[in-house]
């Protein structure tokens, strides 16, 4: 098969963003006074293309897969952990199933190359394209064809789920190698800088880790594009992820990231496509030190900094009532003329 | 009159502590990785005495107020916007009215002392000492029998609220300047460094706004204690509070601190009783520089910072979705042992 991306447009629009701009400034409050919040509330009506938008059938979606390289010891847990914890998502259980429980987000779980086979079951979606991706160490993670059929089970994912909005979530032990190796091939970044002790890798753990992704880095030198460089490091989470942010990026749903993983995938999709990140809000700048790099190569402001290092979607879930209270700020909130206050004086 | 403070004891339990903390490290997730929130669900669970926190019956409550300073320009707006936002939380049309029905807070707005003579209803409780303080530049902005007065009856209006959670919130034009010497005086920094430009001055008007209060504070040189420095510089809706959070303190509910003037009461509350802070959360960072300091003062971390700066209990109101998660951790998450998902290696 051959992929097709399609073209993401610009949704930069003074006018709207002018008339929100207006409305914000004429709410019963000092001038700024919501501070943050009313800068997210005009991304959110410009994404949506509304002076009083309102969110729809928000989506969880939390894709899992396997890595080839977690065998060689970079995370500090092992594999069998990505199935295991897909099951904790479906029972209810994980931190990400409590939080959207919580916020009333439909949650969904894909098995996008899991090194298991699940029993069928509502809420998951079995897109695997493998079991598990090949050791980067040694060759490409996925070959073209694998990389671009992940890609093309996260857009077909998207385009079947309802709503305006799609937070990401990601599971897989390994994965935050992919990330840093993403990060640093897609922005030149050091290796070292942009890799982290994930899960929770001591001193030595952590040191292990950085040679073992500077030398698959130096490996895979010839891959160049966001594509190949995708296909060399993994993963198929990552993978369909990125199909998923291009698909609601086209359709013009917010987009919440989450932490490093999935802004990672992010990352690959606004290499592809340079708007899609007019679509993201940033939920959180996560511990993993990578993160803060990858959010600034992508100018996002992060909303919250709790120092989680979790993933799942958790910090994708803590910050969505706040693009809530954000949208209901524009819409609900009285101006000086309605509630009859007077503005400031001079 | 004479006010009856009662004692407000330690709850610093090391065992329930440590069940707690063991509880937070077998859920499943990386230790620690919850981040910030672990810490924020230790904490309640201590307030609320159990290993299984559950809010009851959240309460917002707007203390309002009048300030005989604000005639001397140290508020960008009228005083009569006091009683105009008065009306507007009540209409519902104001941030903190928007933001408590966003997550179900019962909405309590109380004139402490506003300039302004209110219709009767629903939401509103009239417990109104003075209409507005005196001029605190030319004496005391309260009578000691007046703050004792607001103080018994900010005590009197928590005792007849059900639920175990409080979240503060304030209307006052010129109340950042009575929270501004309040810190200052309690605290012995200087007045320049606890000085900011509150709802929007200007560079002239934020330097005659200081030059002000330092005149304010000297004149009050003698007003050492808090009781004496809270009816020195005032105001009403301050006095109501530092009651509302020592009876909240007493019975162990949950108080979730906005911004710069809440946290000005809860200064003058740990004064009195040093146990208070044990209870407390603070929801925010302000805008207003001098709202820091005085979080550093109490010793306590905000979990927000958005550059907010409006006060009415909005910050709190936007906090209080990640209270609600750091309870729903505790109680729903699952364990390793429970979920049969496997530990770290070695």
């Amino acid at each position: 098969m051959k992929l097709e991306l399609h073209a993401v447009e610009s949704i930069d629009d003074s006018a709207l963003a002018a008339r929100l701009q207006h409305l914000l400034d004429h709410k019963t409050k000092p001038l700024g006074a919501l501070g943050r919040l009313e800068a997210l509330g005009l991304r959110l009506g410009l994404i949506l293309g509304s002076e009083t938008p309102v969110f729809a059938a928000p989506q969880m979606l939390v894709c899992a897969g396997d890595h080839g390289l977690a065998a060689r010891g970079v995370s500090a847990y092992p594999s069998d952990v990505t199935w295991q914890m897909v099951e904790n998502f479906l029972a209810g259980g994980a931190a990400v199933s409590v939080l959207a429980r919580q916020h009333g987000l439909a949650l969904t779980v894909v098995d996008c190359g899991v090194r298991h086979d699940f029993v069928p079951r509502e809420g998951l979606r079995v897109l695997k394209v493998a079991a598990g991706t090949a050791d980067a160490a040694s060759g490409p993670a996925m070959s073209t064809a694998q990389c671009e059929a992940a890609i093309a089970n996260g857009m077909a994912l998207v385009r079947g789920l309802p709503g305006n909005a799609l937070l990401l979530g990601e599971m897989g032990i390994g994965n935050s190698s992919a990330a840093s190796l993403l990060l640093a091939r897609l922005t030149g970044q050091d290796i070292d800088a942009c890799t982290g002790s994930g899960t929770g890798l001591d001193a030595a753990g952590l040191a292990r880790k950085r040679g073992l992704l500077r030398e698959v880095l130096a490996l895979h030198a010839d891959a160049g594009t966001p594509l190949a460089a995708l296909a060399a490091f993994g993963g198929f989470e990552i993978a369909t992820l990125v199909g998923a942010v291009l698909q609601a990026a086209e359709e013009r749903r917010v987009i919440v990231v989450d932490g490093f993983i999935a802004s990672a995938a992010v990352l690959v999709a606004q290499a592809l496509r340079p708007h899609v990140v007019q679509r993201c809000v940033a939920a959180h700048e996560s511990a993993e030190p990578g993160h803060r790099l990858l959010l600034e190569a992508l100018g996002l402001e992060p909303l919250l900094k709790l120092d989680l290092r979790l993933g799942e979607g958790s910090g994708a879930a803590l910050a969505w009532p706040l693009l809530e209270s954000a949208c209901r700020i524009l819409r609900e909130m009285a101006s000086f003329e309605s509630a009859g206050v007077s503005q400031r004086e001079a």
